[in-house]
């Protein structure tokens, strides 16, 4: 019966965020090229915890407070003057990253995490990790946000491709009236839900990758289930749940 | 040759236009329910203007002014209060709005229209006028910006579907490296073209307007091509292009 299920929305991009009322919700952050993706990466291969920064200073200065962290994060696709390494899931092993604290910058992702104020619980999402993402989802019972992160607030397919995927999987379960949502869920049948990368490769953040040699990465984030974990932020941390 | 085509871009919500530069380009005003369809309506019934304002209160004074005007708009789906009639286009028959003025008040569309502000035009669009409004963009030789009026900034079906109606009808002609171009495309691939408003009965707008009776309406504002006029903005009025 629709209007007794919990309602699950999709914000397309974070300068749409003020239009979703978050609280007592569960969000899930979106960032799939490449923040997200990496999260789920390295907390799947044995990192204690991920702590999301929005500068490239923040993230120096806490890398020298913390003993045994990884300072991390790309400007324009490179590593970013001062940090240590990159934004790739590829870079973070188990025989690397286990036990260690990933201080990460992001530009969209983080500006994003950081502005949901009042959610229930904040978790991130990507393909690495949608299954875990939907068992997750399918037992909280709640409200639902998918929220993308977008590429500087303008609408992204690879970050909406996501939240449809999602919501085609569990759409027996919520009540969906949102237009987004729908919209996300077309674009997730027109992929077929199953060779992610060729549909992806259409996309302008690829195109803008690509040009950096970043296509391995892609290719990487647009794997499925590879690391099933559920990235849960705790204060100012996330960690696996 | 890509790069040497003008490009087209599709703005999903007013609260994004600021990520788009308007300048030099031709606009195109969407708001299938039901703004733009019931300008498309009148000009085509032989109104001289359609003068479009954002009150209510502006609506009465500018009746009051021009002679031979009519006043018209609504507020949750029933005429406003001092005005004389709907926003339906079904209201607007030659044998009615022939040689008059048509001040329209609406909150969505008029809002965007007001938003824009140095674009080379601004045109109207509306699946009543699509190949119209396609032909006309096909000899401007200029970036395009297909702007949806969405629903108090919220992204909505039916506005998108029309821009992915366009975008697909004039893909060839165009430099397309925009995600919201390519989501709209998706969408209007999903609908099949032809039965617009069987696919539109899903969106949240239809239920809304529907709750209020006006079904009939909706079908109406999705037929295509029953009005082929370009309702260009000269000054503060839409006249036929």
């Amino acid at each position: 019966m629709p209007g007794s299920r919990p309602k699950l929305e999709v914000c397309l991009s974070p300068a749409l965020l003020n239009l979703y009322d978050t609280k007592d919700t569960v969000v899930v952050i979106i960032d799939i090229f490449r923040a997200t993706s990496t999260i789920a990466a390295a907390l799947h291969n044995g990192a204690t915890r991920v702590i999301p920064v929005a500068s490239v200073a923040e993230c120096i200065d806490l890398g020298k407070q913390i003993s045994n962290s990884i300072t991390a994060g790309e400007r324009d696709g490179k590593i970013a003057e001062g940090l240590e390494h990159g934004n790739s899931p590829s870079e973070y092993p188990a025989d690397f990253v286990k036990g260690k604290t990933l201080v990460l910058t992001t530009t969209n992702g983080t500006r994003l995490l950081h502005m949901v104020k009042d959610a229930a619980t904040i978790i991130t999402g990507s393909f690495l990790n949608l299954e875990a993402v939907c068992d997750f989802l399918a037992k909280q019972n709640r409200n639902v946000l998918l929220a993308c992160s977008a590429w500087k607030d303008r609408f992204n397919l690879e970050d909406t491709l996501f939240a449809g995927a999602v919501a085609s999987l569990l759409q027996d379960q919520y009540d969906i009236n949102c237009d987004s949502t729908r919209a996300a869920m077309y674009i997730y049948n027109a992929s077929g839900g199953k060779d992610i990368i060729s549909f992806l490769k259409e996309s302008s953040h690829y195109k803008r990758l690509a040009a950096y040699g970043l296509e391995q990465d892609m290719e990487y984030c647009a794997s499925l289930n590879l690391h099933p974990v559920v990235p849960i932020l705790r204060g100012t941390e996330l960690v696996v749940f």
